[in-house]
């Protein structure tokens, strides 16, 4: 018996809403409050800045994938909340940061200010610091036990750092303004901007459900396919896509001489290569069987998405 | 028999050259090699900026207190290398933001260009970024057992973040231009700004070598008073300090209009207050007994520096 395609939609979208539910309100938990004159540590202003980017909205696919891939290794998706949140955090920090004039210079985001004009950018670039931060602090704190904490910092400082998230944006900036563009290139910097801390959001969800190395490796492939294709969907939205639906700028990649796959392999071109990486996103899941269902419905439920 | 003053002052430069000879050596390690054409996933101008910053130079006064902790304790001090190395990182990476133009843009440090004057803005975000990801990663990858490493990542984090020195440069900045300074307030600044990643330094040493929380509060103790007897003698040096000797402007606080310590004290009150610190840390070493002697000397060392 196969399921009915909108009614395994229908059942995703509510996977999804519930998971996104769970990360919002545990993410109201784990970030301080703003308690003006109140003996916390945390000076308001940082607190308001740090809730600003993070409470904002967004689809938490970080965050949600993490918590798929847990109940996907048979693991409870409630031990893969502070991983989970952790991801989110890490995410909307590199956001901040890369929203910052001296980087992409973006005044929307989530269809609001940016942290830096709604705030200033000392501020910004703190709140970011304070964010990426705490994600540490919320698995040290969180995660049991102490192997699988210390293997999920590990896989979050890999997935966000010089070899992972922080390498790609660095690449993306010196790409601008160069003309010798290739997809091979375009890919080596989205395997580390966007790639690697998806491939950790899934890892880590392993992780916690104490999956082992077979399975993690399965997820890791996993999430580099949904990754890539993730990347290539958002430069279309880029260049189709509904600004007001999309909350941030559009048209804005090839106006900065930005690299993109509509750029490099046409539109159509585009949807094939993203097609072809979520089919391969199912393939490597074989390993969880019926298990991966709902990551496997994610993966091809991306190709729809439009914002 | 009680060991002649300059004796054991000569004795305590030693060790400190030793710790930091390790230390440089490790961190040098640690840090992604500049490798144009190589294969690393880290952009050579990436691991230049980070290399910039973390090797040069510096006091490694975090780090040095880190192994002596562990030494005091009866722990390995080679056990305790990452997390030393780690703090380092993240002292550096708290420098190249405080640095940037939005925050105290300073143009020299450990007397050499800033990292952003030396790069540019957006490389020296992201090599602050890169530092503070990696030292997590390097204190997760390499300390034992898994209960330390742990418990190591959380002091770290919990002494760099939004309660720590990430809140203490939200409250500096904030200070700026107020009128109602106050020694309560300018304490409640460096116990964070400052204090609470050296706090974290001794605690962290501690941790790799297995005291008991009795032991790891007296480091925390010590910590907090040699932390803010560190800052007065900076403040002081800011007034009195030789430019060259130091590498950094002089003057530099009061033309800011920051609060500090002789702002509030005089020249003659604040040393006072520094002695009286550093005292205070001595005692608070009670009891670890004779194997505190070195950090006991370092408290009263730290009065007299002159960089």
């Amino acid at each position: 018996m196969t399921t009915h395609p909108s009614t395994e939609a229908n059942r995703l979208a509510d996977v999804l809403y519930n998971a996104r539910l769970r990360v919002d309100d545990a993410l109201g938990r784990f970030v301080p409050a703003v308690a003006p004159g109140s003996k916390s540590e945390c000076p308001p202003r940082l607190a308001e800045a740090m809730r600003y980017s993070l409470l904002g909205g967004g689809k938490r696919l970080r965050p949600v994938l993490c918590l798929l891939a847990a109940e996907a290794c048979g693991g409870d998706s409630e031990m893969a909340i502070p991983a989970a949140c952790a991801l989110e955090m890490v995410h909307t920090y590199s956001l901040i940061h890369d929203d910052l004039p001296s980087m992409d210079d973006d005044d929307l985001r989530r269809g609001r200010p940016t942290c830096h004009k709604a705030f200033d950018e000392a501020t910004a670039i703190l709140a970011g610091d304070g964010l990426l931060t705490l994600a540490f602090e919320i698995v040290a704190r969180h995660t049991r036990p102490a192997d699988a904490a210390v293997a999920c910092v590990l896989a979050l400082a890999e997935g966000s750092g010089p070899i992972g998230m922080v390498a790609g944006q660095m690449a993306d900036l010196e790409a601008e303004g160069r003309d010798d563009p290739s997809i091979e290139a375009l890919e080596a910097i989205h395997r580390r901007k966007t790639g690697a801390l998806l491939r950790a959001s899934l890892k880590m969800g392993g992780i916690v459900a104490g999956a082992d190395e077979a399975v993690l490796q399965a997820l890791v492939e996993y999430g580099h396919a949904v990754g890539l294709a993730f990347q290539i969907i958002d430069d279309l939205l880029d260049v189709e896509g509904d600004e007001v639906k999309l909350g941030k700028r559009v048209n804005k990649d090839s106006g900065l001489g930005k690299w993109t796959y509509p750029g490099l392999l046409g539109v159509a071109g585009s949807r094939a290569r993203a097609k072809s990486l979520a089919e391969e996103a199912v393939a490597a899941l074989a390993p969880l069987g019926d298990r991966g269902t709902t990551l496997r419905s994610l993966a091809m439920d991306l190709l729809e998405r439009d914002r």
